[in-house]
């Protein structure tokens, strides 16, 4: 075995975080950012470069706080336009370094990667502390009881199944399977929830449509009979307020469905308002589909009267379920990527501005949330969308992380394989993709380690050890954790389609069977409890201390708490930390993990043990 | 010495040269796009990936043409948006890279660095050809002779200082010293242009003004009569155009002068439409002003009016001195980055647009630059700017690696010195920044080795030898270039306004002198020549063949010519390429420098001569 491996704290370090920079700032503030450089660093200057009105400019840091192990500099950002870009240089002997969001360079730099000051409001502050379960509402639980197929009368599209027949994975069945969830079966479990440790419900589609996953509404103006209708939705929205919890829909404002209302009345009737709803097409089927799906007829923005209905003012779909008696605290936006995009056209800000400013005037603390696979950078901190489904800065790179060795899962929307990739490469496209949104974003990004979209994590990982590390980082790590609702009792799936099944509550209240595995539910609760144990590991920064190809460990610091995280897919080197990360006198205290943290000759010593989990608090 | 060090041809290459890419694509068009993967290559398949209305697409690429040394892909791209962003998948064993503008990359990536197709048409045909000269006019050359102060009467500002006067170099001097350099002087000196190769001449401002720069205008409507007046401009255009020679202007559109005739009405009348045509502040002076200067008050672009007085329309000051007599081929536009962007107000793309529409109508063949001193990715190929003064991907990089060692000049825009960086450097700055803009950018972006706002090239570097080696990448690498007047003669200077000496016409004419290189001027001149002759080094793509320290090379490729391009700063190891480089049965061919390229044992040995530069003609 190699020697212990080299740490990473000798660089200089800024985040948007409560240390270094205040949570919000309003426009024509000047409002100060700190940057920390260690005792070891050369720098003769620091300074601060802004972007105002497209124009760099720097000026100079001021040396805020020296101790016997580092230097803090501040200096102010004036918050001229709404999202004010900026980085710092550090002046040293033998060239300067830039600090941006991807940390030190030694040369110039685009502008992609620099710090960003948003002016617009934040997600509100629940999302601090939120734990949010994702649920696709035919799989959960019936309130019929959760034998046979679900009774009658069914639409003519739906093929009923019994509860706990696996999920076709290919092919028309994947979306006419209907297993008969509801919201009042929902609504019968959220004990379950609760002893999860959750504290928020996201729904997939609830409106009426002609598939059991109901990205295809046929209205937005009622939910889903078959679901219980719209008093189901009222219950269960009481119910869990009253439980001091959240609920989240989910809404499609790319497309509807073809059989939706509009949709209708628009093949009918050329010159109805409805016509210009969606884009014709001079190919078949004659108009504009999502990925050129007939189902999915997609919607123009530009259309006078589409706002008012979906978007904009008290009667919008927006508005409506924000009010009493649904009271939804938040809407996820399917495909939010292509919203209001098509050839020439963008209105994909203004669209998210609009629903940004009904949602503000419904309900001041609801979130609104995209989804977007890739790169959703240019979209995020433009007083649109809150957060991003966080599937490019978490999900795929932890996935390649942790996947079982041999693996022949699809990756997520691409024609290969999940890779095996190192930590190096891991954490290197964590912050590739971070560093594309501004810090009050990636603090509560929706991180999934899985979702209806995906293969199931268990069956991606391969064994109940590397989905534990997978769901350590997820609640350690910045940002919201998001379980797909039964992969804390470790379910499989081997796509999205296949990894709906519907949850074995036979099992679950057995305490275990073949599809559940109450062990990995234990890791779940204790990993959720250990978040909600630590303001560090809720709201405090992020900085990279250790990253080998199989072991990786981070920091997350307030002003009041260090807390260290050690995750290894497998045995490793181990490494030395520079012993004042602990405070003096103190002992580390184990959060989580069970091992210890040895200070020897001044080092703290990192076990080279793996695979596993080691929290600290430190300070 | 070390031995030879390795090349970088072993990987698969994409740009957006004729070999490739189209040079451009008409929305709705489906453009082929190829790439080469070398013979060593594992991939099991290429698939193209494109970004549609905001989601990415994978389409399979198919083989092409397969040859014992490489194999070619070509995969087709949809050109439904203005700007459609597209990337390489290369699947191979043990997990994928991805190919984009920076190079390949085992992980994923944000998509700052994809190629892009621009539906927009690309900058004239003729800057293919175009060797750009730049003159501030008042220090170029005098009508009445170069000899004493210039003739009265002069403007109160101006302070007249003999011909040969050192330039100020800080204070107010360095806008009011006045040389009295005009424009029929530089009609009786285009036979210098001519002689150095040059086929387009782009003047500073020749508005009336208050300073020796005349960025602060006092009107748009004439030219200052102290450069000759409208005449004089008609004069020398009808000149230049005679000799089959270009003319580029020089614009503000972010700020006029203070005493401009719009911003002495608007103080005068606060309900004339010019009142509206700046920013009023709270704080002295009482309007906004460019970097808050009080000389500069900035142009309000949401203003009614003032778009078409400037910019709209055949009546305004884009469209009129692109008329006859006058003629200009072109406008460069000072501070464009910050053009109509103030706090929450971004217009800077519909401004460029409006300018280059205009310009369509009244000259179809009119290039339109853009001033922007760092990261100008977002502002391009979006049917604005042409192309961009190109500091961040050229000027900057290059005076890095080639600044003399222990200089203490400052960096262009900063406070630090001019930092001595590695060829390696060098270059990943350069794909860094280059990959921000489409190829059809890249390839004409206008390329300086220094500005009337920078210091001198020659005092950057130091030496004849390494100012030979910067001209001859300004020469050899994809751009336009532009060389500031009296560089091509070894001009010296410590910052932008000491470097505006005036033109030592005796010493020119008596072929050298304590001012002038005439060494220096054969060098350019036999650098010029070089790129008039070779089509692959006017339009060719661009593949970085070796990268170590202290020198570069780099292949430029068309279908029909292959050209190797080799610089050092100082001696080096070596390095060895591959054989087949060459076209069978042939030898390289000196282009420039005079050295043997001899093949060895089927390599091409690269010799670790330096300083100097090297180019053959391989194919």
């Amino acid at each position: 075995m190699r020697g212990p491996v080299a740490h990473l704290l000798d660089t200089p370090h800024h985040d948007g975080s409560p240390l270094y920079a205040p949570a919000g700032a309003a426009l024509g503030e000047r409002v100060p950012v700190r940057v920390r450089v260690p005792a070891s660093g050369t720098e003769r200057a620091v300074w601060l470069r802004t972007i105002r009105d497209g124009e760099p400019r720097l000026e100079p840091a001021r040396l805020d706080q020296e101790t016997e192990h580092e230097r803090w500099y501040v200096a102010d950002v004036l918050v001229h336009n709404p999202l004010t870009s900026y980085r710092f240089l550090l002046d040293e002997p033998g060239g300067y370094r830039w600090l941006n969001g991807r940390g030190a360079h030694q040369r110039d730099v685009p502008d992609a990667a620099d710090f960003r000051l948003s002016a617009h409001d934040p997600a509100p502050a629940w999302l601090d502390t939120a734990f949010v379960y994702q649920v696709f509402p035919d799989r959960f639980a019936r309130s019929s009881g959760h034998h046979g197929e679900p009774a009658g009368p069914l639409p003519d599209w739906a093929q009923p199944v019994a509860w706990g027949t696996e999920p076709a994975a290919l092919g028309r069945d994947t979306s006419t399977q209907l297993f008969g969830g509801d919201l009042p079966g929902i609504q019968s479990r959220l004990d379950h929830l609760q002893r999860l440790g959750v504290d928020t419900l996201y729904l997939t589609p609830i409106f009426p449509a002609r598939s059991n996953h109901r990205y295809d509404a046929s209205t937005f103006d009622r939910v889903d009979p078959l679901l219980g209708g719209d008093q189901a939705l009222a219950s269960l929205s009481s119910e869990l307020h009253a439980r001091g919890m959240r609920l989240v829909g989910d809404l499609t404002t790319n497309h509807t469905g073809a059989g939706h209302e509009w949709f209708v009345t628009a093949q009918a009737d050329p010159s109805s308002e409805e016509a210009r709803f969606y884009y014709p097409s001079d190919e078949p089927p004659g108009y504009v589909g999502w990925l050129e799906h007939a189902s999915l007829p997609k919607l123009d923005w530009s259309a006078p009267g589409l706002a008012g209905r979906m978007v904009e003012g008290p009667e919008s779909v927006i508005a409506r379920w924000l009010r009493p008696p649904y009271g939804l605290d938040g809407w996820r936006i399917d495909v939010a990527n292509m919203t209001g995009r098509y050839g020439g056209q963008d209105q994909t800000h203004e669209v998210a501005r609009m629903i940004r400013s009904t949602m503000r005037a419904h309900n001041r603390d609801a979130v609104l949330v995209s989804e977007h696979f890739h790169d959703a950078g240019a979209d995020m901190g433009v007083g649109g969308w809150h957060v991003n489904m966080n599937y490019s800065a978490f999900t795929r790179p932890v996935w390649s992380w942790l996947v079982e060795p041999g693996s022949t899962l699809p990756f997520i929307g691409m024609p290969v394989v999940v890779p095996r990739r190192s930590g190096r490469t891991m954490v290197e496209t964590m912050r590739d993709f971070d560093a594309a949104v501004p810090w009050s974003v990636t603090r509560h990004q929706w991180n999934m380690l899985a979702s209806h979209d995906t293969a199931r994590l268990r069956t991606v990982v391969g064994s109940r050890e590397r989905a534990e590390v997978a769901a350590a980082m997820l609640f350690t790590y910045p940002g919201t954790p998001v379980v797909f609702a039964g992969d804390e009792g470790g379910m499989t799936g081997e796509n999205g389609e296949h990894a709906r099944a519907s949850m074995p509550w036979d099992e679950i209240d057995a305490g275990g069977g073949p599809h559940w595995d109450a062990t990995t539910f234990e890791t779940y609760r204790r990993l959720a409890a250990l978040r909600r144990s630590s303001v560090a590991l809720r709201t405090g920064g992020l900085r990279w201390a250790v990253v080998t190809d199989d072991a990786v460990a981070f920091l997350r610091e307030t002003a009041d708490e260090r807390v260290l995280v050690l995750l290894a897919r497998g045995p490793w080197s181990g490494a030395l930390l520079p012993g004042h990360l602990l405070a003096p006198g103190e002992r580390a205290q184990n959060l989580y993990g069970g091992g210890d943290l040895r200070l020897v000759d001044g080092a703290l010593v990192l076990p080279g043990d793996g695979p596993g989990v080691q929290v600290w608090r430190l300070a």
